[in-house]
């Protein structure tokens, strides 16, 4: 493997997106009066957005204060790893869409009603792959 | 299975760093003037901390302007599903101590050198484990 190998690939939108729908969870950070915090959540990605469920409880509270999110999913192998990041705002899906969304296969883990649909529309979709030079021990 | 089962278990802080230290890879949530972002990290826990490398860039300046960090890990199986969370103070690492951190086993998986270790003390610990109520489909 050459140095170059190893340098972290850019990951174009469509890649990001197949990546995203490949994993059961997405880890959802969102910013209130300066302070971060970061939950794991089911999703399910429709066409350019990511759709997910919540109670209305501080999930919801909090994406109503800053609407602005970020969304993580990574994944990796013995021989390379990958990450990608969504940016976008949050906002409640109208209860016009939410038949539809209940069609799109979103598997909720959790036994706590999630009632309220949430879609993150993205402003900005990255995502990188690369080799590990670990070679895979960690 | 009763309904009481599938209900959120809250982890001890003790379980939370196991969990932690088991995974090769953290969630690394800043804040800086209000906007988010999210980085995945190779780590590794050293007591009740939590320890990474990062390089003389964006992750490192964001962390000077703003020390309060978030960590997130997860984990599932096809029977239940757990997190992790740690809300703390990020701190560069002084010289004297890097010597010692690089006995403590990181296994950094990118190519890109990162000679700047960041130290995480943690200010609250949270984790759950819960059954997952869609049998393991999704």
């Amino acid at each position: 493997m050459t140095a170059r190998e190893t340098e972290p690939f850019e990951l174009d939108e469509a890649e990001c997106l197949r990546l995203l729908a490949s994993q059961p969870v997405v880890r959802l950070a969102v910013s209130v009066a300066g302070e971060v915090d970061l939950f794991p959540v089911n999703h399910v990605v429709d066409g350019r957005d990511v759709l997910f469920t919540t109670a209305p409880g501080s999930k919801l509270v909090e994406l109503t204060v800053h609407a602005r999110v970020v969304l993580e999913s990574d994944g990796w192998d013995d021989a390379e790893a990958w990450s990608v990041v969504v940016k976008g705002v949050a906002s409640v899906l109208p209860e016009a869409e939410v038949a539809r969304a209940e069609t799109l296969g979103l598997e909720s883990w959790s036994a706590t009603p999630k009632p309220v649909w949430v879609r993150v529309t993205p402003t900005r979709v990255t995502g990188r792959r690369f080799a590990r030079t670990d070679g895979g021990r960690a």
